[in-house]
C-alpha cells in the first residue's frame, strides 16, 4: 500500500515518521529531520531532503546508521531478528536458501570484514545476483576504511532509495529500476517471430542457472512485459533461450533434422541495475544476430 | 597403415582378399568378387565393384551381410568378441562407456528391433553422436521390414567406404570427411581477433555436454586446424564457446565487470556428417553474429 | 480545417453533401445516399455506408463514376481545370513537373488506355512513386476490361478513403498511411547513436534521385519524426544515406582515411503503402547490418 | 616480358644496367650501384641494395632524381614525352582523359608546387584514385620542405618497387599489391548464393562512378577473381553492387514488387592499397551485413 506524495506534505510529524521512519534501518530521525522541509513538490525532492539529513548528521549518528545494518545472510537474518524489510531483501536475493557452504562463506566474509572496519558489510542485495554479492564482498574486503565508509553509505542510500519508492507515490520518482527486454525477428520473412518461447536464466555459477522468467512473444515479435522490469535488474550473468527452431518448423521451412540451429542461447552480463538491457534476436534458420539495443 | 590402390592392383588374389576381407564385416568374398574388376583407377571405383559385388549377390547372402553384423553396445560388443574394426568403432562412439541405464535401453532395442525385423541394428556410429544414435534407433524401429532392410545395407555401405578410406590411399578417395570450422572478426578494429580462446562441446543431454576441441584462434581468426575434421562430424547438437570478453579487455577495451558479452556460446546442429560446417563470431563487446558460412 | 463525425451525424443533408460531396469526384450523391445511414460511430463505418452507396448504385452511375476522373498528368490537368482535391494529389506526387518526353509518355498511355478501356486510367497517384506509376500504367494496360473496371474502383475508393480522412477527424479513422523510420545502433559502444544526420531519397530513375527527407539521429538513435508518416508511403525504391564516418570522427576514433565506411547507403524498396517500413543501422566503423524491423 | 634473379644475377653489368636503368626514373647509376651487391637470393634484396645506392648517394644526385620525375597530368605527360613506364602509369590512373576543368587544376597545383617545393609533385599514381590523388596533392601542398623532400623520395621508391616487381620474377617479391574480394551467403537457405551479378564502382566524386569490374558469383559464392587484384588497390571511395533481388526471385521466393532488398549498394573505403578488402554480403530477402573480413 503505497501513501501519496501530497498525503505526506499533509500528515502530522508523528504520522510523517511513523509512515517512513523505516526507510532508514533503525534510524526514525532521519524521517524526522527531513519532515521540516515539507512541502516535496517530487519524490525526489524528498529523498534529497532525506539524503542531506543523513550527511549533515554528526559522526557519530552516520556510524550507527551503519552499525545498525544487519549482516547479510547473517545469523540474525536467519533467526528473522532483523527489520522486516531487509529480511524481505534478502529472501528476493535468494540469501535465506544458501547451502552449508555458502552460509559458511558468507559467515567467515562477514566476521573478516567486520573484524577489518569496524561495521557490517552493507550492500543493496537486489542489486545484485548471488555470484555478484560474493565478488563484490571479496572485492571490497580488500579496499581501505575510508572508502569503505563511503561506500556503505552509498549502499545505504541506495536501499532507502528502492524503499522510498515503494511506499510513495507521486511526481519524480526515483530511478531505482532497470529492465531486460527482447524482441524476435524473422528475416526469412521480414516480420516480426510470433510464438517464440524462451525463457530467462540467471547464470548463478558454471554449473547452475536459475530460470528467472518465461515468456512468448507476441503479434510484434516482443513479450507484453519486460522479462525483468520494476525493480534494479540484479548485477549477473544472464543467459536468454529461444525456441527458434520451433518456430521455423511451424512455418513448414524444410529444415534438416537436427536444425542447424534450434534453442538459441544468448548470453550476457549486466553491470548497471538501473540499466535498459534490450537484447534482440534477428534471425533465420541459418544466422542470428543480437546487439544491446534500445 | 595404408596400402596403395598400385599395390592392391598388382597384388595376388589371396593378398588383394587378406588386405580387404574385413571393410565387409565377416564378409571377405566382397573383396573377392570385385578383385576380377582390376585394375581401379580410384578408390572409388574399386567400392563401387565391391558395392556390385554386394548387390549382384543371392539375397541370402546379402541377408548373412547383415546379420553377421554385432549388436550395438550388445554383449558381445562389451564382451570384446566382435570384429575389432567394430570395436574400434563403437568405442570411438563412446558406446564402451554407457552408463547402466544407457546399456538397459540399448539391450532393450536391440531386442525389439531383432525381434520385429530379423536382423541386428546397424548404424554407421561414427556418423552419429550418442543422443542422435538413440533417436535414429527408435525411429527406425518404427518403419518397416522392406525399408530397413534397404537402410540396413545404406548403412553397410558407409560402414565399408569409411574403413575402405581409412585402409587405402590413392586417386578419388570416398567422400567420407566434414569439418567443424570457425573464425572471429572483430569489427571493432575490423580485423581477425586473433587468440581468442574457444571450446567446442557436444551436447549430450540437456544437463551433459561432452568437450570435443580447444582451441586458439592464430593471426586470421581462425584456428590452425578444423576443430572436427579428417572424419565423418557426428550428427548431434554442438555448442561453440568463445572467450570474446578476454579478447576485448586485452585490447584495453573500457567495458563493464561483468561485460555485456564475455564467454559467447553458439549452439549448432550437425545433420550431415559429410558436409563443412564453418561458423563464424563476428563480433564487438556489444554485438555479435553468426551464419553457417563456407 | 477538419469536421468532427459528430457534427456531420448532426448536420442537415445539404450541409452534409456540401462537406462530403467532393470525396467522390464529380460525384455528390454517393455523400447523399450514405447520410440516411447516420449517425455514424466511426469514420470507417461513413466510408463503408459511401461504399455501398457506390457498390448498389447502377451501372450507369457506376460507371459515370469512373469517367468523371481526370487523366493523370492529362491536358485537363495541366491546364488546372479538374477538381481542387486532384490538382493538389497529382502536383504531389510531381505530376505537375514532368519533362516533355515523360508528358508525351504519359499522353500516349492515357491514350491507349481510354481507347482499350473506354475510362480513363485511374490510380491512386499518393501512394506511388513516379517510377512505380508508369509501371503499374503499363501493367495495367495490358489487363482485360472486367478486370480493369475492378481496379479502377478500387482505386477510386483509395483515393476516397484518403480525401475523408483529411476531412473527417473522429474514431475508428481509416488506414490510409504508411511509415518509413530508422534507428541508429552504434555497437562500439553499445548504445544509440546520436547526432547521425542521415538523408531519405526517392530513387526515381537509374540515374535520379529525389531528397524525400534529412534528419539528424537523437539521443534515442531515432529521428523525432518519421521520415515518411502520417500520408502513405509512395510505392518506390529508397536510399537512406547515413553519414556514419562522421560520427566515429566525432567519437575520436582512430580510423583511416578514406574511412572503410563513411556515407553509408541502404536501398529497400516499398510495396504496400500503408505499411512501416522501420529500416535500422546497426554499426561499428567496419560493419553493418540492415533488416526490415517492426 | 619479365627476366628471371638468377638471369640478373648471372648477367653482365651493361645487360644488368640495361635490363633495370629504368627502375629509377632517368637514373640508371641507381641500378649499376647496386649491381656489386649481386647475387641476390630475393627480389627484395635487390630492391634493397637499390635504395640503399640511393641513400648513400650525394644530396645532387638524389635531387637530381627527384627532378628528373615528370609532372602529373603535365604538358610532357600530354605531349608523350616522357619516360613509357611514367606514359603508362599516368594512362591507367585515368590521367590521360581529365577534363579542361581538371587539366587546368593539375596545372595549378603543380606550378604551385614546383613554385614552393623547388622539385615536381611526384606521387605513386597506382596508388591513388582520381579523387585521392588531388586530395592528397593539395594536403601535401601545404607540407613543408624538409617533409616533402623526405614524402617525394618514398613515392619513387614505391613506383620503383612495382616496375621492379613487373620487370623480375624470383623469390620473394615486393609487397606491392593489394586485393578486393567478395563473398555473398544466402542465410535463408544457409548456403552461397551462386549466380549473383555484382559490379564494383569506383566512386569518382559525388555525381561520378566509374565501373572497375563486373563478375557473377560461382558455386561458392565467391568470384573466380579478386575484384581488383594484381596490383595495388588505388586509394579511393568504392562501391560494389549485388543484384540481390534477382537472385531469390531465381529460387522462386514469394517477393513483393518491388522487393525490401533489390539492387545492394556497399560504399567502402581503401585507404591501404596493399591491403585486403574482403567485403562479404551475408543475406536473406529482408535483410543483410558487411564488415570487413579476411
Amino acid at each position: 500500500m503505497t501513501l501519496t506524495l501530497s498525503a505526506l506534505n499533509a500528515a502530522s510529524l508523528p504520522d510523517f515518521v511513523a509512515a517512513l521512519g523505516a526507510v532508514f534501518e533503525h534510524a526514525p530521525w532521519v524521517a524526522e529531520g527531513a519532515a521540516g522541509a515539507r512541502p516535496f513538490a517530487t519524490v525526489e525532492a524528498l529523498f534529497c531532503a532525506m539524503r542531506a539529513t543523513v550527511e549533515t548528521a554528526d559522526d557519530a549518528r552516520r556510524l550507527a546508521l551503519l552499525t545498525g545494518h544487519p549482516e547479510l545472510a547473517g545469523r540474525a537474518a536467519r533467526a528473522g531478528t532483523i527489520a522486516p524489510d531487509s529480511i524481505a531483501e534478502q529472501a528476493a536475493a535468494g540469501l535465506d536458501r544458501l547451502s552449508e557452504n555458502e552460509v559458511a562463506r558468507f559467515e567467515a566474509l562477514n566476521a573478516a570484514y567486520r573484524e577489518k572496519f569496524g561495521i557490517p558489510f552493507i550492500a543493496c542485495v537486489k542489486r545484485h545476483g548471488r555470484a555478484a554479492l560474493l565478488a563484490t564482498f571479496e572485492a571490497r574486503l580488500a579496499s581501505s576504511p575510508e572508502i569503505e565508509r563511503q561506500t556503505a553509505e552509498t549502499e545505504v542510500m541506495r536501499i532507502a532509495a528502492i524503499r522510498l519508492n515503494a511506499l510513495v507515490s507521486g511526481e519524480g520518482p526515483l530511478r531505482t529500476t532497470g529492465r531486460i527486454s527482447t524482441h524476435v525477428l524473422d528475416t526469412v520473412r521480414g516480420r516480426p517471430a510470433a510464438g517464440v518461447a524462451l525463457e530467462l536464466f540467471e547464470i548463478v555459477s558454471p554449473t547452475e542457472a536459475a530460470l528467472v522468467a518465461r515468456a512468448v512473444t507476441n503479434a510484434d515479435g516482443r513479450t507484453d512485459a519486460p522479462l525483468i522490469g520494476g525493480r534494479p535488474v540484479p548485477i549477473a550473468a544472464y543467459e536468454l533461450r529461444f525456441g527458434l527452431g520451433d518456430h521455423f518448423r511451424r512455418l513448414g521451412l524444410d529444415l534438416p533434422e537436427p536444425p542447424f540451429l534450434d534453442i538459441v542461447p544468448i548470453r550476457f552480463g549486466v553491470a548497471d541495475p538501473e540499466g535498459h538491457y534490450h537484447v534482440p534476436l534477428v534471425a533465420t534458420p541459418w544466422s542470428y544476430q543480437t546487439y544491446r539495443g534500445s
